[in-house]
């Protein structure tokens, strides 16, 4: 397939070449046609006007001062570097400026700063910070280097016509045209991989070479160079942007690394593809691989709680949201070249920004229509791997708008260096708030105190490990022991995933996490009524010939309201939980086991009560954990986590969760402050099926059935329970009696 | 004084006599011709439409269903006690729609009730729930049986020429007079009592008493009744309404529990305030006392963050503002028997609800004229004491709008049953965010698994103790050795108060909370400037004859960024930091000594960081403590707290507290995450003279003298620092230099 699309791609950009090249200025992000447009346009787009007001606030200020190119020297987060990158930015905004405004003043800021860089560029050696795998020049990193040219790019672009053929001549000579080589050339071992830091050399080479209307560049970029030697050589088809496309991201548009790294790589994304399709529109960019540049977008949109802020996996930090600046882009170009989804507009709203270019146009003038949608957010179920086949991510959602019901399990592969070991975990909000959380990376980004803002020690001893999250732990070790290049070879297995009306169920499964052990869990949420809440069957099996401790862990939040399972607490010493794997993090806080047929735990954050429900069998332990112990510089938060514990071959744990009642603190009421649930019930049902009926106190019964052999969604299924036949497609069938 | 009131009160209410009765109803909270002005102007006040409209759609729904009046039977929370709670809360409301809306339907709800409870109360003996010192006939405690009264006696106003005159003989005779007759005569302690309880007795029997044109029920209520044989007979003027105004607010209007339960015991001064009112307009009630009703309103509203809730001084319920009902009726009150101050409609906006009376319309038509105002909370110090003379509260604020920073110092009497052990302890708010917080109750209000909702014991063994507070604990105990009636006894001390345009001052002591332990605490909050942020010293002093252990208590929130001076950390184990007075809840996370002269710690709270730079002395041991010990059911919230600790004889602790820079979650920018403050520094002054020098990182130098001697506003100084020579007026002088 991509072998096919290669050779058209060749024939598109030898046969576009005289039509691409030899165009007008601004070709990149901008187009001279489009600037035409918004100029016209842009007093009916209050949202553009706003942007570009903000963007000329700032700017007017800064063309007023002296300009600073000063002798690279300083590592990140010092002068130089920060005043490079801050450079590269004020060109690009100020040759906006420029075009969207006529003013001269902006294009010759841009020009002086531009002749500057060229003075400098030829005198400079390697960076004399050697600290990288792939030292810069002005930077300490290859990275900021690209990302420099990228926007340096589109400010030569954007003053191309007010500079003199001679001006033009130096700064192609002495800054583009080295540079470029530099960042392909000269260092194509970054150049050619396929990684986040490879897409921003590839972006910034490709809009040089269509700028500077050297086709040779170009497809450099788009497919990758040959190596010299030393290094392997790579085929056709191992590097470029196009590889990119075909290797980052799952046919569903998933980032392996996850939503947080997957915003960070977008930019480079997004403006190179905008510039692909403004100088070679027969490439179809925005339609290559089925839309895949505008369906990661809107895959990444869904990866959100009802705030906007990102699921938490894997490295990640907690808090970002969708209006971060890598999405401003993302957004308006998926608006742009998509299906004008109206929903999309409710996130610009919320972005409260636009690019200043077509794409940022429309989406504001679509705005001053008054055609925003509510954003939706939907069940759905996303694959991870570039073939689609390396498991993925399941969420279910239930309810709408700003109270809405969400939990996702992730069986996906194991995200590069910044995956966590997290098989078969859950993530759960309700509304904005979590009810069960990923803990996020242990980073304080840019806080100089936490070592310098780096990921910190208990990222990799806590936050990685499979106890920090709402998943499976045998005998206190984490999945693939912990072990990256294991993990990096296997993924999980989701076996269905089924809607219906009254529920949605979703069953995913692992047999590689731990060797000799196949574990499977089965989520059924089932639909509110006007008489009792929605609520989440969470059915965790595990298997093995051998014996092993099995501890399932909830991540809750809040302050605990009913632990009677719990026996002993910690009073005048408390104890570390374990030694290792993220244990050595835990303090025991209270322990104990139960007689009875059912537990139940309740907790409180904010005003909400959620419960746990669970069949409780002879000898399950439960543990109330909280963070802290072996944190010698306070890095950990003091997050609690439930423990339910087996040891056996086998282990199932059944367990309902369900957000109830509430309190008012100004009021003082409150409301069914705990469980409405009455009992849950494990079923002795016919061979091939099992079930659990969750009876509630109002006396509603409901029947969860399941069958354990056949798993399609058009199988037919026919048991007997309690002299009634109940009759059913699909896997899960509810059942509800009064 | 009093005596004086008393005389012309008597005279007043005999002549008055028939002036007040023989009027026209409703006369108690609304009155006839305050119901036809509603009528013709209220179509122009939206707000209170909106609540009338809000009113009648839920009584509509009501008046549709059958009424239900059961035999009481329940505990507060059960069924029979709730539904005679409601029926008198839906009568009153009832009644109030009949005279604003005429439809008879509402009346004759009303009136089905009252013929019910008339017919059922004759044959009730005490409730059957014998717990209470003073039990009901419906309710199992006397207070919700005056509460019952306050609203039934309303509803019978308004409905008062609905009803037939066989009706109101009916009504009368078996119903309000024996009950009123029942809260009185028949239970004098309660009624005679000075408390929160003996208020609501009062009103309901007052009210009742203006109702049924009964002058000797309305003089027992402002005057308090002679008691019967067995019980010691009161004089005049030790009870009754007039006394209770004397009695429970300081001159400055402090109610001595705090504002938690200032605006539960609110609510039936203001009623029967209005009552008197309406009934008796030249007893002037709202000036009384040089206007304390009003008086005590506008304290109370100053007592909150700017969120407005309130402090949560002694036991608190933190999470309760100024929205809650009981401060509608004072807020919409205050506006119109006080100076019209436009401010209180922006607390009206918040409110959202207005009381559908004259006072609501006047409030609501101001409102839609848009006269409303900031509100504006400003620094002052408030007496505690009937007197003003049991020491009190000092608040120091900086800042306008949502980003002013609070810090309140109390040197109060106890507070009753209720009072916690805090003698100078700090309240420090930025925003509406806690940075050195008050742990308010153990307790969750309503909250059935955590015993009904009753205060929990570790209210008194955690909240209650000095350890809870951010204060001075002498030998790991609590002041007055935990004992309340020692503690009763005594207050703390202000010394002075001094505002200045660039700095302000509070110094209060205690002589009191450890005998042979003289205790100082002066604050000097020094307004910030463009080049640098506001910032706090806070200076505690403790001298003895005796060696002792000094605590110095900082309850911080958040997680901790820099804490240099922690040595050892819990890593295995963790021990409990004491045995008792509140220590035992206490783990020790960490702690250290330090060598340097100085020792920073800061922490981050959602997005800024906080920083207390001390100066070290030698021996100073800092540790970091967290809750959760020996809390076998889980009560507690797992909130943390620093420790500096010091043993000798005398104790001097030097702190500089400082908000400072932020992050942004979305942007990843931080700022300032680093205290921005070099050296704190004491200085050798000459004799009487005491100071410190901040130094700031920028270089900037803050000098903050205080004479030792001299503490009056008009005092002159002069000194001699560093050649140079310093004069200044009052007590504390600061001098910035660069
Ligand atoms: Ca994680
Ligand atoms: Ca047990
Ligand atoms: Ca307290
Ligand atoms: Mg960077
Ligand atoms: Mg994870
Ligand atoms: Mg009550
Ligand atoms: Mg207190």
């Amino acid at each position: 397939m991509w072998n096919k699309g290669l050779i058209i791609g060749w024939i598109w950009s030898c046969c576009l070449a005289t039509v691409a090249f030899g165009q007008q200025h601004p070709t990149l992000t901008l187009t001279k046609e489009g600037v035409q447009d918004i100029r016209k346009q842009m007093p009916q787009a209050p949202l553009f006007m706003e942007t570009l007001e903000q963007m000329q606030q700032k700017i007017d200020k800064v063309v007023r001062e002296e300009i600073a190119v000063p002798v690279p020297k300083d590592p990140a987060g010092g002068y130089t570097h920060e005043k490079h990158k801050e450079n590269s930015r004020l060109m690009y905004q100020a040759s906006v400026l420029y075009q969207l405004t006529g003013e001269q003043k902006y294009a010759g800021f841009v020009t002086e700063l531009l002749e500057a860089y060229a003075e400098m560029y030829p005198t400079l050696l390697e960076h004399p910070i050697k600290k990288s795998y792939a030292p810069g020049k002005l930077f300490w990193q290859l990275l900021n280097e690209s990302v420099w040219l990228v926007y340096v790019a589109q400010a030569y672009d954007g003053v191309y016509d007010y500079l003199t053929e001679k001006q033009r001549e130096r700064i192609t000579t002495d800054l583009l045209k080295p540079f470029a080589h530099f960042l392909s050339a000269e260092n194509p071992e970054v150049f050619n991989r396929i990684h986040n830091h490879g897409v921003w050399a590839v972006a910034a080479v490709g809009m040089t070479g269509y700028v500077l209307e050297d086709q040779a560049l170009v497809n450099k970029a788009l497919y990758g160079m040959e190596l010299t030697a030393g290094i392997a050589h790579k085929e056709k088809g191992e590097a470029g942007f196009y590889t990119h496309l075909d290797a980052l991201f799952s046919p569903d548009g998933y980032y392996t690394e996850g939503p947080y790294y997957h915003r960070y790589a977008l930019t480079p994304f997004m403006l190179f593809a905008l510039a692909i399709e403004n100088n070679e529109p027969k490439r179809q960019i925005f339609k290559y691989r089925d839309g895949i540049l505008l369906k990661t977008v809107e895959t990444l949109l869904q990866l959100t709680n009802v705030d906007g802020t990102f699921f938490p996996f894997n490295d990640a930090i907690k808090g970002m949201d969708y209006t971060t600046s890598s999405l401003v882009a993302g957004v308006d170009l998926l608006y742009a070249y998509g299906k004008k989804d109206p929903a999309l507009l409710s996130i610009v709203e919320e972005q409260n920004t636009v690019l200043l270019n077509q794409a940022g146009l429309n989406v504001a003038l679509a705005l001053a229509d008054g055609k925003q949608q509510p954003f939706n957010r939907t069940s759905l179920v996303i694959t991870d791997g570039s073939s689609g086949d390396e498991g993925g991510i399941g969420i279910l959602r239930t309810g709408k708008g700003k109270e809405q019901w969400t939990t996702s399990m992730k069986y996906t592969s194991h995200g590069l260096s910044h995956g966590h070991f997290d098989k078969l975990s859950l993530l759960m909000y309700e509304g904005a708030q979590e009810i069960l959380q990923d803990y996020g990376a242990v980073r304080y980004v840019n806080v100089k105190q936490k070592e310098g803002g780096r990921y910190l020690p208990e990222n990799k001893t806590w936050a990685h490990q499979t106890i920090a999250h709402n998943t499976l732990i045998v005998d206190e070790t984490s999945h693939y022991d912990g072990d990256k290049r294991k993990s990096s070879k296997h993924h999980g297995v989701l076996v269905y995933a089924q809607q219906e009306k009254e529920f949605q169920a979703l069953y995913a499964m692992d047999t590689t996490a731990y060797s000799g052990v196949r574990m499977g869990r089965k989520l059924v949420m089932i639909e509110g009524t006007s008489d009792r809440e929605a609520v989440m069957l969470d059915v965790f099996s595990a298997e093995s010939e051998e014996v092993h401790q099995y501890d399932l862990a909830y991540h809750y939040q809040g302050q605990v309201m009913n632990a009677d399972f719990i026996e002993s607490t910690a009073n005048q010493q408390m104890q570390v939980l374990g030694q290792s794997n993220g244990y050595q993090h835990l303090w025991k806080e209270g322990e104990g086991i139960s007689q009875e047929s059912n537990t139940t735990f309740t907790w409180l954050k904010g005003n909400r009560f959620y419960s746990i429900a669970s069949i409780n069998e002879t000898g399950t332990r439960y543990l109330l954990g909280r963070l802290g112990a072996n944190d010698p510089k306070f890095n950990l938060r003091r997050d609690p986590v439930l423990i339910q514990r087996r040891t056996g071959k086998h282990a199932r744990f059944i367990n309902v969760i369900i957000p109830h009642g509430g309190r008012n603190q100004v009021t003082e009421l409150t409301n069914r402050t705990e469980t409405p649930i009455a009992e849950v019930k494990e079923l002795t049902l016919m061979k091939g099926y099992e079930g659990v009926t969750i009876t509630w106190k109002n006396g509603e019964e409901l029947q969860v059935f399941w069958s354990t052999e056949k798993t399609m969604t058009k199988d037919k299924h026919q048991i007997e329970y309690k002299g009634y036949k109940y009759q059913w497609e699909g896997p899960v069938y509810v059942s509800a009696m009064k």
